[in-house]
């Protein structure tokens, strides 16, 4: 977890932008994996690809966002702007996530005779649900640029990092541009207090996850629950709240609200733990970056954490630091002698299930629609965990 | 204006706590100001101090402060907390202009016998005002953080500045903590989104501001407008719009509620004119920090700006820069042989005017506390710009 959100989120959010089917072994994971797993979906050769299922919606607030990001003054509009721009958006997973979600708490029947009133409000609606999903990317972005300044990163999304390109004094006011550019969206959904509620909840927990993190005891650092605790805070907490906020606004019940909620959060958290692996067996071509940054900069994650338990003398190693590379050495002998890397794999899996629980625990729909997009929720879970960069 | 929003509302905000009245100097000018200008107090002689009307109330805001800005992680809650202690805590006036302009807006009328349920209103009314306040002070206190990392700023208020204390890492997610702890605070006022747009309205000008001021070219350095634009942006955005937000929180007509705008807006012009010409006027020991900081950092401010209109040479000296000490001892000669000062304090002394006209202009009150609320209101334009420190 080597930044505030950054990388949990800028690869769990940066899906093939195309199609998630266009890899040949994610397809095949896909369907394998559907088949085993899914209650919703009857037919195993079913290819709920998530991407496509949304891809008009998520071009919309791509495009929004492009404008939206507009300031007085060129120089802040420039940098606001920056992540948004063709190229240079990510994949824009986070917004797949949530419209896909939205899709999923519709509670409109096919076929049913609509009244103008009642077309208008589910018009309403949808403007309301791509909003949410704008001001996620709003604040995931502000995240991001903030999280560079506080790493002094270089790179990101494979261009310069926005304090690079435009220093850090520019890229603080554009993160502070973002942040209250979100709250303004925010404030335009009416009566609405309890999605603006959960909005600043996330943010609150993104800002405490990365301070978990940065000062945390060598005692909390050896700790598995302070590290789920930051785990979640860092990259979980946005998108579950986000998901949560879809549901309420589509006048979904508490409980259908709480398994939307469940599903962003298990998500979430699955991702970062297969993240977490991926730092210690991917190499710098497949991972865009070098391995191993976590340890080195003395974050410990779950396959260490697991270590730990087999071998407490990792413990003492963990204490005298990773400056050294003879302790990042003497870290990795132990990881590979212990079952870390599969019981992080086995966490991930957990998680990708309680996620996929969290859909199918959600009240029938007849609409074919709904229907789709639950299984390509369910579907998004394994291909996440599925995934080797 | 040498920084973001800071010194502009650190000295507008920071009038001495225990009353204003302390100082003779202020007593007198006040008496004669308020006696000259005010269509309101029909006795020359009350002296209505703006603290102590509104002390137990900005009590109760500090408190609140200090209590909630609690984080998680005992390292975040030390920092967002830092400026809220006791000490560091500045004079609070933000709160004082909000509290007054809130009993300002007071429509009860003495006497009126009142039911239980509008008693209750009245108690709730009084919360979200006090909120308000402490919403402001949030915001006010993250600029203030933000805008120290961007000067790499080494003390603020007498104290180290949170930056130079718990480092820059910190001090980013510190005032990322604040907006949106700020955030939060406004989802609980329910149904109340034209106060969050207003409050995410401010934000967006303060770091619209801050951006005009770094990233201005030569000519819009040099221009009045850009500057007039620039310094409502940076100094008195915040403090209009919520000025605004109470007037609307009171149920106030929107002709009220521009009036009280007008009165914050003009209050915080009025205040940095004064400033600009402090920065050129004051000595070391009255400003607490060297003079000229200003045109040091080559911001251009009204003196300077009217001088030019003089004396247009100043203009080539102005594009050639002021890293170099004789350029700057040039500028200061054309503008001691120019009125640029004078003309300022008259800049100033309209802008307090069209503040005190803002308050002279609200619907008649037959209640004596709103009318002198009023009157402090209106005493405190003068007190802020009659000040030599």
């Amino acid at each position: 977890m080597k930044t505030l959100f950054s990388r949990a989120f800028s690869r769990i959010y940066e899906i093939p932008r195309k199609s998630l089917f266009d890899c040949p072994q994610h397809r095949q994971s896909l369907v394998l994996t559907a088949n085993s797993h899914s209650s919703i979906d009857s037919n195993p050769k079913e290819k709920v690809d998530p991407f496509s299922l949304v891809a008009d919606e998520i071009s919309l607030v791509s495009n929004r966002l492009r404008s939206s990001a507009v300031a007085e003054v060129p120089e802040l509009s420039s940098a606001a702007r920056y992540f948004f721009e063709h190229g240079v958006e990510g994949k824009r997973t986070c917004s797949m996530v949530l419209l896909l979600m939205a899709k999923s708490m519709d509670k409109h029947k096919p076929g049913s005779s609509f009244s103008c009133i009642q077309d208008t409000s589910r018009v309403q609606l949808r403007l309301k649900q791509k909003l949410i999903a704008e001001i996620t990317e709003m604040i995931h972005v502000a995240s991001l640029i903030h999280d560079d300044i506080l790493d002094d990163a270089k790179t990101r999304r494979g261009v310069g990092s926005l304090n690079s390109v435009f220093g850090n004094k520019l890229a603080v006011l554009a993160g502070d541009f973002l942040l209250f550019r979100a709250l303004g969206a925010l404030a335009s959904l009416k009566n609405n207090e309890q999605i603006v509620s959960l909005l600043a909840t996330a943010v609150e927990n993104l800002v405490t996850g990365e301070t978990m993190q940065m000062a945390a005891t060598v005692e909390q650092r050896c700790s598995m629950e302070y590290y789920m605790q930051k785990t979640y805070y860092k990259t979980a907490s946005l998108v579950s709240n986000s998901c949560k906020a879809m549901a309420l606004l589509s006048d979904q019940t508490p409980k259908v609200a709480m398994s939307a909620f469940e599903y962003g959060k298990n998500l979430g958290m699955a991702y970062q733990f297969i993240d977490d692996i991926l730092d210690f067996t991917g190499t710098s071509a497949s991972l865009g970056k070098g391995p191993l940054s976590d340890i080195r900069q003395g974050i410990i994650t779950a396959p260490i954490l697991f270590a730990m338990e087999e071998f407490p003398r990792l413990k003492a190693v963990t204490e005298q630091g990773f400056d050294n590379s003879a302790n990042i050495n003497t870290a990795l002998e132990y990881l590979w002698k212990s079952n870390g890397i599969q019981r992080t794999k086995e966490l991930a899996a957990k998680h990708a299930n309680l996620a996929a629980a969290a859909i199918d625990s959600l009240p029938e729909s007849s609409s074919s629609d709904v229907r789709r997009s639950r299984q390509a929720l369910i579907n998004l879970t394994r291909i996440l965990t599925a995934r080797n960069k």
